[in-house]
């Protein structure tokens, strides 16, 4: 008799349409049944995409798509410019040079944006650079990046920009074709409100010429594939029909809510739960750039980070999650993305409260959630 | 107000115990109650695959684990030797093409299967072939591979064994350790009675020496991080959480089965679908070497093979697949694997009956469903 609720950065929890969705019988893929499912869940990735290029389905979670963009965009020698500031953009720097391409690496301090002046800097130095790969939210660090500004410095190179929005989309504003997108990566798991499982990545012209160009050897990723098979209106592979299904109901919530409203919804509650952090007398490890999908905490001094969150999860059933890499222990991060709302939030700051008291923590009862209250009502 | 019934070979219809997994709330991966469902399912497919090795599970379809086969087996410059009996044979050829390894074709005319000395020719007439890939049930014809015979052979050479299991696996025997197969591919979707969207690979202590030396580049399928993951009963990357904690349930069915029942179970479906099929005058595709998991059945002069297949499906519900690539229109396949039982094979044998007699074949309304009714009281 206990509930749980996951405040976790992806997988963020299941709407009621979606459990429904994946407990109806299974249909076969290569079907017109089927087909219609592919065009509508393609035209409503599109809204949510913010663009009018082809989004591409994958059989696989959003690394599965990142290494996709970074095999089809470019070819072994060559050179891309990663931005690295935490554990998600250092993968995209794994990714290159496990393919063979020469990374170079902005580093930003954990907890920090790059400055978008530092990646016009480092193009003009090195107009050999083909790619920028960035990270919309650092969920290791809970930070948003610039793409907008990011984008109008690239768009002026002849190289293309790719976005892992895996963490965001559909949860803050990410206008792919406005901002100069050319591959936005995506995953099911966070703001879409699905089972992890499903990769997405939308290409430009721009960024297609590249896909058609590169020597990297591919095949299960091979975007030439994919684009032959949704030209019409069918899968390279066998996709995962059982997320496909429910992704059409959740692009209908998205497109019901509106992208404005969602992207109001998910400042509210980064707004209140940092408010309610600031209540407790926390810091933020983001101050300066914090996303609105995922909030990161330092544990307070005397606290141990892991305890805290293994109680809260172990003995009260509400997930956070702790640091990662260099951060374990000293950061939680709270969520607030996809099919969490206003009470979840207050559920979670009072679950905090209460095992914060429980280790011995100094602060005024309630004080959180009081803190998050007020920002709710107004 | 129509039953839909799935007679196709991969997706096969989800049991209710599936449906019910999938229906639960989602829980996040890194924890020890994600901890437990990766030791239980890890344990249960090594039951299933009938190995002491360890099988690693991808977030993938079946293509993405044979891709992982082949670029953690081999690297670029390396020989191997390829079953190509159909569509799925034709794969592993594209994949070592796409990755720079040389293919050798043992090329089997379609409807037939490998002649396993054919395999022990080739090995002893080049001996710098590195690996043997073949087709447990080349599902593009129906037809079955005798692997026992296969593994005899390869395991006195230096070259490893891979088998395409996806379609076959916990349907038809395979002793992956006693008939000395070193990397053994599978799926979700087919046998595992699941959605696709996992895949699956086994590898021997001889195909993981490979796996550490093999240059070809690689992340999201290497086969060295999924290793150091499972060793801690984790996941390299997001795993897909909505699949393999119904996978545990799919894995207590067929324990509680056990395969020798589940074995004989697909052989009296398959017994009896071609029992129906001669009762009705009907010729198989592959006589000399059938599946137990798929019937091929040529497409009788004078009948439109596609429109067979579309009603069947469109207006009566039922759906069987028809041929593909060279064979389109020419046969339709009768799936009879995973969770489908006798009388969804009555049903089947029924519905093609009222339509073929609807298209003007003539035979003695009723025979195909009584010669599969006769099989199933033996």
């Amino acid at each position: 008799m206990r509930k749980n609720i996951l405040l976790t950065p992806g997988p963020t929890p299941l709407p009621p349409q979606v459990l429904e969705a994946m407990a109806r019988p299974i249909i076969h893929h290569r079907t017109p049944q089927f087909q219609a499912v592919i065009k509508e869940a393609s035209d409503g990735l599109k809204y949510v995409y913010q663009t009018s290029n082809d989004v591409f389905m994958l059989a696989s979670s959003g690394t599965g798509a990142m290494e996709a963009a970074v095999i089809n965009l470019l070819s072994p020698g060559d050179t891309a410019l990663t931005v690295q500031a935490g554990k998600f953009g250092e993968r995209w720097t794994e990714l290159c040079k496990a393919f063979g391409i020469t990374a170079e690496v902005v580093d930003v301090e954990w907890g920090k944006a790059v400055d978008p002046q530092e990646i016009a800097k480092r193009l003009k130095a090195n107009p050999k650079i083909k790619a920028v790969f960035t990270t919309l939210c650092e969920t290791s660090t809970g930070v948003a990046t610039d793409i907008a500004a990011i984008g109008k410095i690239v768009k002026e190179t002849p190289a293309v920009l790719v976005v892992d929005a895996i963490s965001g989309l559909g949860a803050i504003d990410l206008k792919s074709d406005e901002w100069s997108c050319d591959a936005v990566v995506s995953g099911s798991q966070k703001g879409l409100m699905l089972p992890p499982g499903l990769g997405f990545i939308s290409v430009s012209l721009k960024a297609m010429k590249l896909v058609e160009a590169s020597k990297s050897p591919r095949y299960y990723f091979d975007l030439r594939k994919a684009k032959k098979a949704l030209d019409k209106t069918d899968t390279a592979f066998t996709p995962a029909i059982t997320l496909i299904i429910p992704l059409i109901e959740v692009l209908k919530m998205i497109k019901e809510d509106g992208l404005t409203n969602i992207f109001a919804r998910h400042k509210k509650m980064a707004d209140a739960t940092k408010a309610a952090m600031k209540g407790l007398g926390l810091e933020l490890f983001a101050p300066t750039a914090p996303s609105d999908v995922v909030t990161a905490v330092k544990v307070p001094v005397g606290i141990d980070g892991e305890k805290l969150v293994k109680t809260m999860r172990d003995t009260y059933g509400v997930t956070i999650a702790g640091g990662q890499a260099e951060l374990k222990g000293k950061i939680f991060r709270f969520a607030h993305m996809g099919f969490i709302e206003e009470f979840d939030i207050i559920t979670g700051v009072s679950c905090l409260e209460k095992v914060l008291t429980q280790m011995g923590y100094k602060f005024s009862l309630g004080a959180g959630v009081k803190a998050a209250e007020e920002v709710f009502l107004k």
